[in-house]
């Protein structure tokens, strides 16, 4: 039994096997990057869309100096900026045509700094539901093509009904 | 760049590609054992080590009535209590001989009831370091041999060096 | 202006000031220690009901042996159950008749090992909405009758409309 | 005992009871304050360190256009940069001399939109340890004068000795 408990867990916590949802909005991804374009929080820090799939996000933000926290690495703000989003968009993919999406809350472990020349963020839905989405993210730093894991995240989005996002 | 993104991921995800870990004491199986054996509450609760790793840990813990909250399903406490000890264990096995484990804290997200015959919570390392390790867990009810996923943590736990566990 | 900052947070965070919440349901004790009552997991711990408000809940546990951790403190999982149980409670005082209570998620952090005679957890409503609660809480260890906290929690409730609790 | 368990609570989550915090270094402020200069994040976001004692810190933050997310409020990432630092310092006003801080992990609850003309992080210290030190925080936005709470933290530091912060 031991193995099987094994051989189950690699199946649940590989993407792919969990990747397989189908959008209630065809117009997902005009819809999520007409929104994030919508963030000038995003604009702000130089962060931009990589990747979009159904339950998933991908945002992208390029190493600059008006991004430090007093050690010269990226803020652990802007980290959870990133990484907050890319949750809220991997949910927000999933939502019908009349919702919006709003962040109940999330949890972020900082695992190593934020060092390197670009950060990209990854979030995957883990539970789609009616009224709430839960997401799990990681944060990538890229060092001369090489990634390291540097936060951890886990999230609670709403799904707010009849509120369209514009 | 968009596809590399998305293949970096499920390598990152992919437990058997985390799973390489050296456990720093060889006797890590005979220690977590023996720990586990001093939790009062697990035997109270009727859990059980259902499978060991470097860096891995798996805890069962079969249905019982006065395990419930007040909807009959299995008491979100309970199910905190194994995926902690799931967490902790997972750690632990990576620690070296004279050195404990306390958590230092976690986030439990309740996706699903935690209904049927036996729950299994898995836990593993996210990231090993000598003061902190970072582990994340998953709860399964499995009910007619069928699993589904009820809840998932992200942990922290501190070393205590020079201290015993016994 | 820093001067009425910190006067303003005095005001927020002071239990008295928050505590004058207006139950929807004017049996919410009642029904409460009902709810409570059915909690098998609590029983099986030896917790009871020790205090109860609109908005706040207190819960106390005597520490027996089988309740215990490694070290022969009270299991982190234990002190999960009765705070994550308090600020359920707490939530629930303030529900409409016809609804049920969920933990949808919460974080927990262990400052100090759960050691004593007895243990207390108390939880109050920060911010209560129609669909999701938010709830802080505390557990202290008392030990020949000195107080010294052990836990913090932070909490999201869920508000199941239509759905009785029994 | 119930009346003595609520009069209990209220003496601990009284600011003004557990701020008597006694700084290891006599120059905790001007360390604070230069440390906060070199967060280029902050500078960026436009934040103001707004008050300072030994184990509490303030930060406010004027509404700005380009700090939104999709609906036009202040962005979680944001909310989050303000309040994590407000943590962040918190802590390090207890710090001895040769010591750095980190934050380890935190966990934020979004209670209601980030609206209104500035935002107001608070944080205190909770439990000062040699190596982790625990805070709390709140958000408040301020509108026509009127504070609401928007948001509220849990988070871990750890405290890195013989490592200067400049």
């Amino acid at each position: 039994m031991a193995a099987a408990v094994g051989a189950q867990l690699e199946m649940h916590l590989r993407p792919s096997a969990r990747a397989s949802f189908e959008p209630a909005n065809p117009d997902y991804a005009a819809r999520v990057r007409a929104s994030f374009a919508r963030q000038g929080a995003m604009r702000l820090m130089g962060a931009r869309l990589a990747e979009l799939r159904p339950g998933y996000c991908a945002i992208e933000l390029p190493y600059r100096d008006d991004l430090s926290q007093q050690h010269g690495y990226i803020h652990a703000g802007v980290v959870a900026a990133i990484v907050d989003s890319a949750g809220g968009y991997a949910g927000f993919t999933l939502f019908p045509a009349e919702a919006s999406v709003l962040t109940v809350e999330y949890k972020l472990n900082l695992l190593a700094p934020a060092a390197g020349e670009r950060l990209i963020a990854e979030a995957e839905v883990v539970k789609p539901g009616r009224t709430l989405v839960i997401t799990r993210g990681e944060v990538f730093a890229e060092s001369s093509g090489k990634r390291s894991l540097c936060a951890i995240m886990q999230q609670t989005l709403i799904v707010l009904a009849g509120k369209t996002d514009g």
